[in-house]
């Protein structure tokens, strides 16, 4: 190990100290200001994606790549307004979440405090750069930042935007330091810092997270595939599951909160089906199903277990018929991935069923898998959807970068008067 | 690896899925009737309990281990009243904690549900095996249990209760696993059972911690060590900070949140330290100090660093004199280990900048760092207390054994309406 990144996060932990007693004010300004300079350093940063886009262009990346990692000045924009948005959330810091007074007098509250220090890990994107750091400045953390190499240049030039904020507001820039050598052995050494890390978050895909995963000793909050499920009931409202149908596999595919696998109620699949079917080929949906789907059209390729468990993240679907709830809850819970499901149903009991008998981060009642997203659900932002059923699960705000701790006020109260004597 | 922990791990898994979704009388019912198996079985346990303690001696354990590892009427009574205490506490799951309509008018709730299979690991106290377990399934997990090879037939005889009580309420044994042979190799092949184990929580010495956290692919919440300071300012009452003080540190040294450190600002030193000195002295206290508190007394022995950082869990004590509130901020944040603090002052600006300015797990104003205890704070009983500061913070109990996920009511609402035409 080289200290190198050792280094960066002991100035980062100084910092972390500085913003974790910051006012909630200051905070607001840093992120507002932080919009401002990305605003003002457009044309820097956008010449810096130029030259990221160029460099990418001649390593052969694939256009879908090339797609995540271009910024445009539509795209700058919205980096922006999002981080105006994450400014004007309130303070989540200092909030008595609880409060109670104990039997000898003594006040027992539950108060927000940062996490401390947090290290991202990600892709391709530059925009993750803006995002993560603002939310976790908005929390009172510092943040370590390790884009991809493909974003090199577009991850410098946000962070000087960063940076001139923080300056701009008196605060340490070492609160959001870019890990500006991509080699992937600061990436080795950054997880094994546990006395200076408190959380590491990867964003991308399945092989990061997985890397990640097998060589963290700091804890790490891990999002892994989205294998999301829309159970069409036997009391289902054919219209209706037929619009959640289309709008969560068809909407955006590649991203995780969209359809992989459609369930259909026997009873009611002589019905719906067809229609469904001829749904999704009218859009170009791919359907792989099981052998009574498969006997509804001869479009339907075969399923097999594999297709079962795959995030496809295209215009491919999964098909099963199931005959009844509990088959339907028994497959998810065979294939699922803690991510979203859905129950279309105008059967309330059958609706708590589902809801009880799931476990994953967000269940959903007649609405669209699509809807699990931290703007969505009203958190403003998000830093990631957690499926480890540890510290965050679903969803991650701003709130999610804090932790309760417990503040106890009294008057001279002792636990064992007795030990006083003598 | 030998599979031997992953078929136990596998058929607890299998048995979380049936606590998960049982209701909240039935746990209730589960736990009490662990204790009256606890009550009805207790020659069974004492005598296994007696072939431990005479395998322990030949075998030349401590003293103190082989008190931790003795059971006896009383001892096993309290066990059964724990277990009690945890039977009567609230129901955890399917408590609703938030609740939000979106303009769109979709319901958002936030709902509590188990974390899934924990495993304990823990060393001589069987009293752990009780309790954990108690506290996994009242929260409607199922654990894992591996304590240590010295409380072996103290364990299965304790198990032999739990299952007794698990087949009465007709839920699975596996539901509460016990680890029979504690061959090391079957902890680290535990530890790498990341698909199967939500959470793995080590209790007992720092090495056994420190085992655990390097060999773990599972998440682990940790309870590291308490260096808990005292801190007497300025404006102390100093008849309130000697009781606070003789109570940290005497009435149970051997416990994490016991006094390790005293710090004295430097103004009411003169009046305080030689009244502190001499109660210390009478009660058998070892005191190692810095220069100015040496100068009071020559029983003072020299603190070195190393002092500073140590959690004596004995009748020792180190002092230091400090200029200011800055200065014992200064300390803390060099030497604490993030478990507990306490200010005594009355002036109520140093008691909110010291609150504001320390992010241990528990602060304490003008009351003991003995109350850092689940009981003691309100939880009815605790598994630990974390100082990591992911998840849970501080005293955990049945709460902080679940995580909140997200249930979202609609009646069709979809994200992309437009995705629906064509």
């Amino acid at each position: 190990m080289s200290g190198y990144v050792r280094a960066l996060a002991q100035r980062a932990r100084e910092a972390a100290a500085v913003l974790a007693t910051s006012d909630g004010a200051t905070r607001r300004r840093l992120i507002e200001s932080m919009a401002a300079q990305i605003d003002a350093q457009a044309a820097q940063v956008l010449a810096a994606n130029a030259a990221d886009l160029a460099r990418g262009r001649d390593a052969g990346l694939s256009p879908a790549m090339l797609d995540r990692l271009r910024l445009d000045p539509a795209r700058l924009g919205a980096i922006a307004e999002a981080l105006r948005e994450v400014a004007a959330q309130a303070d989540p810091l200092g909030e008595v979440t609880r409060r109670e007074q104990r039997p000898n007098g003594l006040t027992i509250e539950r108060q927000r405090v940062p996490l401390g220090l947090i290290a991202m890990i990600y892709e391709a994107r530059p925009n993750v750069t803006a995002d993560a750091a603002a939310l976790c400045l908005k929390a009172g953390n510092a943040v370590l930042l390790r884009g991809g190499s493909e974003a090199r240049d577009s991850n410098r030039a946000i962070a000087a935007c960063l940076h001139a904020a923080l300056r701009e507001q008196g605060l340490p820039e070492a609160a959001a330091t870019l890990i500006e050598d991509t080699a992937r052995e600061h990436v080795l050494e950054l997880l094994q810092l546990s006395d200076l890390i408190d959380l590491a978050i990867p964003r991308g895909g399945e092989g990061l997270i997985r890397f990640v995963a097998e060589h963290a000793r700091v804890p790490v909050i891990k999002h892994y595939k989205g294998v999301c499920h829309l159970y069409v009931d036997r009391a289902a409202d054919p219209e209706r599951a037929l619009a959640l149908l289309i709008d969560g596999k068809t909407s955006r595919p590649g991203v995780c909160n969209a359809l992989e696998t459609l369930l259909v109620h026997a009873q009611i699949a002589p019905d719906f089906l067809p229609r469904a079917l001829a749904a999704l080929a009218a859009r170009g949906v791919e359907v792989r199903g099981c052998e009574r789907t498969q006997a509804l059209s001869a479009a339907v390729l075969p399923a097999s277990e594999a297709d079962y468990d795959a995030e496809y993240l295209d215009l491919i679907l999964s098909v099963r018929v199931v005959e009844d709830i509990d088959a339907a809850l028994a497959h998810i819970a065979r294939h699922g991935s803690d991510h979203t499901e859905v129950i279309v149903t105008e059967d309330a009991a059958a609706a708590d069923a589902f809801v009880r008998r799931t476990r994953s981060s967000a269940v959903m009642v007649n609405a669209s898998s699509r809807f699990n997203d931290g703007g969505q659900l009203g958190l403003g932002a998000e830093i990631g959807i957690s499926t480890t059923r540890l510290h965050a699960y679903g969803p991650m705000g701003v709130e999610s970068l804090t932790i309760e701790r417990y503040v106890v006020r009294g008057d001279g109260q002792v636990r064992h008067p007795e030990s006083l004597g003598g």
